[in-house]
């Protein structure tokens, strides 16, 4: 008979996976400079969230270089700052059956952020120079795709999901709650106009599969924005 | 006198091979998020097919992780669940020469899957959304190239190309149905739109060499397109 | 009590660094052809600094391949030929704050170089072709993106960057004149048109942070370009 | 007293290094789907000619694996196939004073290969569809950039560099017949349309820099003419 792990052997287990998920979301240089941060939940209640400390290079994490931050955001275990942007995490958690958070900075996420659709797929006026920080700028709608079906619960190519894009702010509690109403009904991914991508899952593999899938139509999308504008025919609207 | 190996090691050889193309598949970005499925015919009668499980991630499979199904998609030996997909990669098997067949999501082909061209290289009118699902929707055609000669059986660049794209649709009865007509025609893959790619060869390794062929065809194809739109000159048609 | 690391070990280690960040770059595909030079001061009075040896392939240097230069860039250590733009790695050493200058020729930098953007992110006229060598063209400006947080200093995505743009030159002590002025004011990185980017930090960790985020936010901004010429609404604008 | 390495030592250190930038090559995606070949010269009276074999994949190609061609391209050593395209190989050599070619299938080469330029860097009507084949198309002028320093003998970016282009032929003793002529004057490479990029060097080192040199060029060209096509300045001419 073999005995579960106790709670450090499995800390440890979990802090070894996040570092590996971490080592392949930079090797695709999607945090770059020290950029994105990413957590898993260790324990409920209370909640004890394993994280990456904020302001290091994230290609060379070892176990031992996480961090574990309380439900307000304060360390509890380990050296270094954790990031003012664990709110978002926090409020992701809060609001969601999410039990990890990934949070990256890749090309197609900054570019898409900027560049809010207004349903139907259309480009619509009012980027983010008018739009007051920390409030809702729109929704970026990606359908028609058999990788949607890499987000769970959905079981189609013939679904649209709408990605929220809220105003980036550097007030991280006016950001945080600016987000959290639209987090409940979000497709496992938020956008930060200008800034990057927040995305999660019930499991650290399953916020895994979900960055990669968001990222896969992000960088699909703006493939299409593009080929779709120069072609001027509006055939591959989601 | 060194003897012939015997069947569990044949099929521990083929499964590591398989193993081994999944890998460089899966480091090319070409099945993210638990995407794609691959297969290898281990017998002929009674049909036995080597694959991949769905549902799990494509970037570390070991050969004890692979599963073997019979001509009706069932599995006989491993654990895992089959993916629905598996009906393609028979019906494949049933109507080519294909002794392996690979599927896969990239970029390009999920892009030019859903750009139907009807005829000399020109784009055409009508786009998936204005047809049926699990019905051709046209041909997408390549030439000129010489890399074609990466397909079994061309031997010039002054050839055309004509890869069938099919709507896609979740009944996978249906979708099967609608695409075996136009595989033996196919040069060794079909598109389905906004969904990828299926390739597939003769051996594992010829499979795998017209993968890398076709996905650079599609590559190469939609900056084709996109820097021919915007020049409007129109002299690199196909 | 473990004793600090003696001079020649400091710089054993020192050497050992500067290979990892090197064989990073070029693993990135930003110095390619025995392209970029990079170098960190090892000493500051009398100034030394350790730098990769010039005309060699930049992916498989060892600590024993790099040179030590004074300060006027004649070798002191070390075997091999010093590059001739090792003037203009001084300069930035003389009129910044930077400890170590990492040069690179990546796709975006050599790109953007020539695309003087004057004022407000708009295209200006006037590219490399009118201007003088060895004078400033202009400088392109980067905003409103979170990643620009990753430079020293800036505490906020509501920023603007103008990073000098220097139109290239032989005479590399016309060219290091030239580029001397805009040094202090520069955000850490200065282009010179049509051959790359020069990026430094006061540590070599910051020096390379500095050019993650720089490369970074020059792939986004041609990506920006490209997307707003085609689209011709102006809303991504810095 | 280590005395000079014996001619089998000589050839075994070559094989390796051979197969080491093979490796990188496969690994850059230069050469997918079994495309391209690679040679060395290692004796130049008769002539012997290192060689990797045709038809086989260039990802995992061990020094055994390589063949030995004479000046006729006939086999004298090793097992396998020698590439039809040997005849180009071979014609370089003779023509100009190469010792390694580098023979490459990338995404920029062949777009470009197939886009003629017609004198001073202005797009130019008349395709590959329009030439006969086996005969000189025009030349790819590419200029300005630091870059092309990285090529032997130029020691400026103020230079422009003429690639010829010569339409692609399956007869290969026309096709060489047709770029026999432009060889001498090539800047260490030459274009076959639809097909891919020959670059070579007087050593197997200086071949490997002057191929990443020119694929570095092409990949930059292909986008100057994108982003000049939709911003239609005119400004980015070489």
């Amino acid at each position: 008979m073999s005995p579960s792990p106790s709670a450090p052997d499995r800390q440890r287990e979990e802090a070894s996976a996040l570092c590996r998920v971490i080592a392949m979301i930079h090797q695709r240089g999607w945090c770059d400079g020290t950029g994105g941060n990413f957590s898993t939940v260790i324990s409920g209640a209370p909640l004890e969230l394993l994280m990456a400390p904020s302001g290091v290079d994230k290609g060379a994490l070892a176990p031992e270089d996480l961090i574990v931050v309380d439900e307000e955001g304060r360390i509890i275990r380990g050296d270094g700052k954790a990031s003012a942007e664990t709110l978002l995490h926090l409020a992701i958690i809060a609001t969601t059956n999410a039990r990890a958070v990934l949070h990256t900075h890749s090309q197609a996420a900054t570019l898409l952020s900027r560049l809010p659709l207004l349903g139907g797929g259309k480009l619509g006026a009012g980027g983010q120079a008018s739009s007051a920080e920390a409030e809702l700028i729109g929704h970026l709608k990606l359908g028609g795709l058999e990788m949607l079906k890499g987000l769970e619960g959905i079981h189609t190519h013939a679904h649209t999901i709408a990605i929220p894009i809220v105003a980036n702010c550097q007030d991280m509690r006016r950001l945080e709650q600016a987000t959290r109403p639209h987090l409940a009904a979000a497709p496992f991914g938020v956008l930060i106009a200008g800034h990057g991508l927040y995305a999660w899952g019930d499991s650290l593999l399953q916020a895994r599969r979900h960055l990669e899938i968001l990222e896969f139509l992000l960088e699909q999308h703006w493939r299409q924005v593009l080929l779709e504008a120069v072609l001027a025919k509006g055939a591959l609207s989601a």
